[in-house]
């Protein structure tokens, strides 16, 4: 019998392995039966099934319209789609299109933002350069900062989100260091971040964007406003973005999608990119696929256009503000009063940020992971994965905590699960 | 007024840049009004128009099924069209389905094949690494290649395609060199290919596969077998892809689209891959976009079990054959007896690849270019593109034409153009 042949992969390639995502798919299919809250999927009886399938026959009903979405269209986006975009994120800006001062070409729509932040990180990180992050922070972006070989430097935060002064300090060690020209991003997911649910303060915001032109001092030091939950906003009033913040729109990337909003089925997102990085942005896009699907982009367009879209959104609300407040009632059913449990109240997104006692650790070979998913049946995702690994920021008695999937009940039964499995690890 | 930071991308950005396909594209737009031979676009009226609304109707009458197209898939695609693609490619390779000795698994669905190409490449090449190319090839996945800064060597190819025995000699090169650990995959566009037309013999196609089983002496050396353009097929029998004969289904890597048999709007693509690539192929998109769009292999997996599509195949087929023998009838009216003006006759896909005499450049800076674009109003692309740039291989006389978009009667009138373009560089 012959020996087979090595497989010879990619530094690359080597990088993207063993993402936590992988492991936990893995969980999710080897556990059919628990109740997820790890999911990130989004409820399932919010999607806009009859919004779609008016859109389609809009669509289909005008054959020179349906070709256009049938062929091929351009790396950056269909325009029919940006341009309707441009008026949508005045909305959210609260602004005028023109106050907005955005050409149109600097919107380039993505497959999902997860493609957008993608791309950024191919375009700007070389092996060993640094990306800071909030802490914790999107552990996808931390395996997509790992799979350009960047290293992630965590920056504290706290309720109110990124601390702007920490940041400061560790540009400031950075610099002293010589790591300076290695700076080249801070990430920070700014509504009701991912895993925290947190929504960095508005002073704090503008306070990030003037330090990121601070210390763009021999080169530009870009922000990355990761604003993938903008629209699931439940309570209290809408923030004003980062990159309004960026008055020379030469600075913040802003990443939305519809993915959380609409449907992650139709998959589109967008970045709204500083000028200078369009170019190199839509070059790698152009070598990775030329161009997200054109049919998606016009079903959305056909959709933004009806006005059914902020209805949609409304109603897609309305449900997740009763699925977190089944979250949160469960939580203060089962631990108010529990010494070291401790949870924030998110006001909008799909996640509850839950600390446990120092000495409860949550990770994948943890005893509490093992007995929550096997005996007890419930899936969380642990906190560890959200921090950057080897760092002194890491945190093992943490959990994320999504109500995106599960209806209330599975929500209230699952919290009861989890308890339990905390219980049984305390005696 | 203060100076501008500047701006510092990653060494992969700068590899990115510069793509021929911009250019092109930029030319399209700035010469509006001229007859593209160029574009590798599809015939707009052979767009599945009513073949698509019907399986939307279809797919939105199914409460349960639409919101699951709605919601997220796998990052490895919809179990229900990979499902679909076994059987779909048992028809292609004409045999069963047991006889295909594939794992469902084992299909990767992408954004068009182009992103499966950039995965591969992703996965195989450091840079510096090497990739064997027929001679010419697809000048876009040339551009993949120097964006992950791999070498691309040429191979020489008559009218039956990639010459074995110029693959062998090159390997024995290489090996002779020792360079022999940086081969990591050979790339043959199998099916009239772009930009040649040519389809590799199927004698050929069985000792490349051989070839490249021989020289994986230390670690595995790949073959991408592109069949993009497999089913436009106008004349002549089918021939069995490269991949059939990779009896231990561990070396070939079939890339299949449907942007060009169906709908590039809809841009559903897909790989078959060695058991061994499928995790690190998985594991990159999952951090590039963590699945294509689930909705568009939904709607794809719904005009399969319709049976349907394949009656739009042979809808597209008996439109492209039209349009092929237009283009042919044109170079033969313009071009027949003027010496050392060639060209190929393709049995499908979209290209005539067109040889002039020795002496006429057709580059972008040539002065043909400029009076076919400029004076004559027709553009096409330059062969020298197609050939890994600064070998020896590179000649500079040939233009591919694609007679995708035309309809006939532009067929006939971009070849009368370009006629007396050559026409008059030569008086």
């Amino acid at each position: 019998m012959s020996q087979q042949p090595a497989l010879e992969l990619s530094q690359r390639s080597r990088w993207a392995k063993d993402q936590a995502i992988s492991f936990l798919m893995q969980q999710a299919v080897e556990n059919r039966g628990v109740i997820s809250l790890a999911a990130g999927l989004v409820d399932e009886a919010s999607l806009p099934v009859s919004e779609c399938r008016t859109a389609m026959n809009d669509l289909f009903s005008d054959d020179a319209r349906a070709r256009h979405a049938l062929q091929y269209g351009t790396t950056g986006g269909a325009d029919v789609l940006r341009e309707q975009l441009r008026h949508h994120l005045a909305r959210l800006e609260r602004c005028s299109v023109e106050q907005l001062n955005l050409d149109v070409k600097q919107l380039v729509l993505t497959t999902g933002s997860q493609q957008l932040l993608a791309l950024v990180a191919d375009a700007l990180f070389d092996p060993g350069d640094i990306c800071l992050v909030a802490a914790p922070t999107y552990f996808v972006f931390l395996g997509v900062l790992n799979g350009v070989g960047a290293r992630a430097i965590p920056i504290e935060t706290d309720a109110r989100g990124l601390n702007p002064q920490a940041l400061d300090a560790e540009l400031t060690r950075l610099d002293a260091a010589g790591e300076l020209p290695r700076v080249k991003l801070i990430y920070i997911v700014s509504e009701f971040e991912n895993p925290s649910g947190v929504s960095i303060a508005t002073e704090r915001r503008r306070e990030v964007v003037a330090l990121a032109k601070k210390w763009s001092r021999d080169h530009r030091l870009f922000v990355l406003d990761d604003a993938a939950y903008r629209e699931l906003r439940y309570d209290g009033e809408a923030r004003p973005s980062l990159w309004s913040f960026d008055e020379a729109r030469d600075t913040v990337i802003l990443a939305q999608t519809f993915s959380k909003s609409f449907s992650p089925g139709v998959r589109v997102g967008m970045g709204v990119l500083p000028k200078s990085l369009v170019g190199p942005v839509c070059d790698l896009k152009g070598n990775d696929d030329f161009g997200s699907p054109n049919l998606n982009q016009h079903l959305l367009a056909t959709v933004l256009a009806s006005g059914r879209y902020e209805s949609h959104v409304n109603e897609v609300c309305a449900a997740y503000r009763l699925k977190r407040d089944a979250m949160l009632a469960a939580l203060d059913h089962e631990f108010a009063g529990v010494p070291g449990v401790t949870w924030l109240r998110p006001e909008g997104g799909l996640y509850v940020w839950l600390t446990l006692p120092e000495e409860i650790e949550t990770g994948f070979s943890s005893r509490l992971f093992q007995l929550a998913t096997k005996t007890h049946r419930v899936m969380y995702v642990p906190g560890e994965l959200c921090y950057p690994a080897g760092t002194a920021a890491v945190r093992k008695n943490q959990m994320r905590l999504s109500y995106g999937v599960q209806d209330a009940a599975g929500i209230t039964e699952g919290i009861r699960r989890l308890a339990a499995a905390i219980r049984e690890l305390q005696t």
